[in-house]
């Protein structure tokens, strides 16, 4: 980790195949990525039986899916996907979407 | 936790006499609070021995200390201070600030 601070949004890298994924922290405890999303990118619902997750929109306006709810986030706008609770990316609108995804404790850390 | 999404700026809530803490969401693993600083308040240094900690700007400007370092943030930006490094928040400037506190795991989930 390169220091204590970090502009997330000018961290965030997109991809043109996938959505682009960029570490600022992690431990055994957590980690917090920045996610990089273009228009019709995704990540596919998915369960995390023993970790909790956070989505914390940064920039654009995304898609979010947790359970059976969706809503479209905006920047300081966040979602929940506490563990063992379905959840997912689509960004359906015209903008890149930057924003954070933090989980507890981290699934695979390797120290 | 009145579900899985929230607009965290919409949830702070600023006190007279110290900053504003509000829980978003919390479980043993982690919390995720919004803190709401005036100009002139703070949150004094302290270490947590066992449990990392995010700070994320989503209003205002806020000087965050981490360890021996400390930098003026704005919304978008982050600080991170791993188990066992001293943090703290002086908000010295004009504007109120709005800030996410994410920790892991929770120091005293009381489920």
């Amino acid at each position: 980790m390169p220091g204590p601070f970090h502009d997330a949004r000018a961290a965030a890298v997109f991809k043109a195949d996938k959505l682009g994924k960029v570490s600022l922290f992690e431990s055994a405890r957590m980690f917090c990525d920045v996610y990089a999303l273009m228009p019709g990118q995704s990540q596919a619902g998915h369960v995390h039986a023993d970790n909790d997750k956070l989505y914390v929109l940064l920039e654009g306006r995304c898609r979010v899916t947790v359970g059976p709810e969706s809503r479209t986030l905006a920047a300081g706008e966040l979602a929940v996907a506490a563990a063992g609770v379905e959840h997912g990316l689509h960004n359906d609108g015209p903008e890149p979407v930057k924003l954070l995804a933090i989980m507890a404790p981290h699934p695979s850390f390797k120290g």
